[in-house]
C-alpha cells in the first residue's frame, strides 16, 4: 500500500510546484492531458506565450508567473502565419536547447514546443480576426499579421486553457489587440502586461536585436532617447501631440540611418491618434534601421495642473 | 449545522440534474458562474445553440442533450451577424413564451437568451472565419454568413464551456464549418449531429416554413421528393453525379414556382464536388419558393457491388 502510494507521488501528472526537471512537451494531446490534470487539482496555470530565442524580457514574465501561479507553462512556437512573405521567418534566431535551460532556470514547469504542422496544419481553415485595433500601426505595414497572432493565440488558450497568460509591453499593439479578442471570445482568463526589460543604453530586448551590426545597435538606443524625451516634454507640461511628434522626429532627423515607419501618440485601448495627451496616451514608434525593425513604446501621464 | 446544510441544499447553483423549473438567464456573467458550478461537480453539459422558434428538430436537439447530460443548456439567440443585409432578420419568428414551455417541457435546465447587446456590443471588433467549406455553397450565396455563424458559435462556446453541443443535420453546410472551427481552434468538446426532422409529407421543419403560402407549402416537399429520387437511383447502381444531377434537376423544373439556387453533390467534409458517388456523398439541395429559401441534404451510400 505503502508502494503504491509512492508510485503516485511519482506520477508525472502529480508534478510539485517547483519542478527541478522541466518536461518539454510537443504533442499537443499530451499538454492537453497534463493541463486537465492540473485543473482536476484546482491548481492555477500561468502560460507564457513566447516564439523562443529567449532574452531577459521572456525570463521576467516566466519569473512573475512562477511567483504567481501553481504550474508555469511556457509555449515555444516560431508562428509562421504572423510573418509576411518577404519578412525574416527563415532567419528568426531558434536555439531550443539554451532555451531550455534558461526556462528551467527561471522555475517553468513544462515547455510546450509544438511542431508547425501540428499547430499550422495544412488543411487550418480557422482564422481570428480582430477589426480595429489590429488594422492600424503595425496592422497597415504588415497585413495579416494580427490575423496570424490572434488565430495562434487563440489556438494557445484553447490548448492550455490557463488562468493568466503573461505578455510584454514591448508589443503593445499585440496586447491590444489580444486583449480584444479575449474579451469579445470571452476566454476565462487573466492577461498580465509586463514593462519591457531594457538594455543599459535603454534599447527594449528583442530577438531581432542580434541583428543589428555592430554600427547600428550603438544607434538604435535612439528609439529609448525618443521616448524620454517625449516623457519629459509631457512632465515639463507640453500636452499637444503634433508638437512632441515634432520634438521625436527631430531626434530620429540626426541619424540618417534611421528610417521612421511611424511616430503615433495614440489612445491606449483604441490605438486611435490623440491630438493632447490624455489621463494616459501611449506613444508608439517604429523604425527601421539596415534590415531590422524595432519598435518600441511608452504610456504617458497627463500631468495635473499644480 | 443541518440548517446551514439545508440551506446549502437549496441553492440554487446546486440544483437537480432534471430541473422542475426551467430557469431563463439573460446575463453573460450569470451563465458563466453556474456552467463553472456544474462543471466543478464533474457534471456533463449539453448545449443546444438555437435562433428559437422552436419546432421539433430542436426539441429532438433537446430531448437527446436530456438523455446524454447531466444539464442542458439551450442559448436562443437571434444572431444579427448571420444575416445579410437583404435578409429577412427583421421578419425571423420569435416568441419566447411558446419557446420557454417547450424547452421546458423537453426537460432543459437552463435557457440562456442574452440580448443582442451583450453578445453583439458596437464595439465587437473579433470575428472567427472558416476559410474553404464555408466559401462554397451557401457561402457563395450568403457572403459572411459563415463568418457570423462562426463567430457566436465560438462566443457561446465559450461562454456555457459545454461538454457537448448539439446540432441539426439540415443546415448541414453549417454543421462542417462548425466542425472544422472546433477542430482548428481546439475547443474540448464533442459535437453531436442528429437527423433532420420531417413534416408528414417530407418537408424538413424549419422556422422559415411558417412564411410558406399555402401553395407554396404545397409545392415545399418537392425536396424531399427530389433527396428520394437521389437515393432511389443510387440504391439502384447509379453513381454518375452528373445524370444524378440531371435527374434532380428535372424534378424541380415541373415545378415553375421553385427556383433552384444548387443542387449539389458533394464530399461530406470538404464539400467539394465529386463527380461519382463515394463511399459517402451528401446531395446539397437550396431553392427559393416565392420569397423562403429552402435547404434540405442527404447522406448517399454507394452500393457495393453484389
Amino acid at each position: 500500500m505503502t508502494n503504491s502510494i509512492s508510485v503516485l507521488e511519482r506520477d508525472s501528472s502529480d508534478s510539485p510546484c517547483y519542478n527541478e526537471e522541466m518536461k518539454t512537451i510537443s504533442s499537443i494531446l499530451s499538454i492537453q492531458k497534463v493541463v486537465t490534470a492540473i485543473r482536476d487539482k484546482k491548481r492555477r496555470i500561468g502560460l507564457v506565450p513566447t516564439m523562443g530565442a529567449f532574452h531577459e524580457g521572456h525570463l521576467s514574465l516566466m519569473r512573475k508567473a512562477r511567483r504567481e501561479c501553481d504550474i508555469v507553462v511556457v509555449s515555444l512556437f516560431v508562428n509562421p502565419l504572423q510573418f509576411g512573405p518577404t519578412e525574416d521567418f527563415k532567419r528568426y534566431p531558434c536555439d531550443l536547447m539554451a532555451d531550455r535551460k534558461m526556462a528551467q532556470a527561471a522555475g517553468v514547469d513544462f515547455l510546450f514546443a509544438p511542431t508547425a504542422e501540428a499547430i499550422v496544419p495544412p488543411d487550418l481553415e480557422t482564422s481570428v480576426s480582430v477589426d480595429k485595433v489590429a488594422s492600424r500601426w503595425e496592422g497597415t505595414i504588415r497585413p495579416g499579421h494580427f490575423r496570424g497572432v490572434a488565430t495562434i493565440v487563440a489556438k494557445l488558450f484553447q490548448i492550455v486553457n490557463p488562468h493568466v497568460a503573461y505578455f510584454g509591453q514591448k508589443d503593445y499593439q499585440q496586447t491590444v489587440v489580444i486583449r480584444k479578442m479575449v474579451r469579445d471570445l470571452h476566454f476565462n482568463l487573466k492577461l498580465r502586461i509586463l514593462p519591457t526589460v531594457r538594455e543599459k543604453d535603454g534599447l527594449a530586448k528583442s530577438s531581432r536585436n542580434k541583428f543589428l551590426l555592430k554600427k547600428e545597435r550603438s544607434v538604435a538606443s535612439i528609439l529609448y532617447r525618443a521616448l524620454q524625451q517625449a516623457k519629459q516634454s509631457v512632465q515639463e507640461g507640453e500636452h499637444d501631440c503634433q508638437r512632441l511628434a515634432q520634438q521625436v522626429a527631430l531626434i530620429f532627423s540626426a541619424e540618417p540611418s534611421v528610417q521612421v515607419d511611424y511616430i503615433a501618440f495614440c489612445h491606449p485601448t483604441t490605438l486611435g491618434l490623440v491630438s493632447r495627451v490624455l489621463r494616459k496616451t501611449v506613444l508608439l514608434l517604429a523604425v527601421r534601421i539596415g534590415s531590422v525593425r524595432l519598435l518600441d513604446n511608452i504610456i504617458l501621464h497627463r500631468q495635473r495642473a499644480l
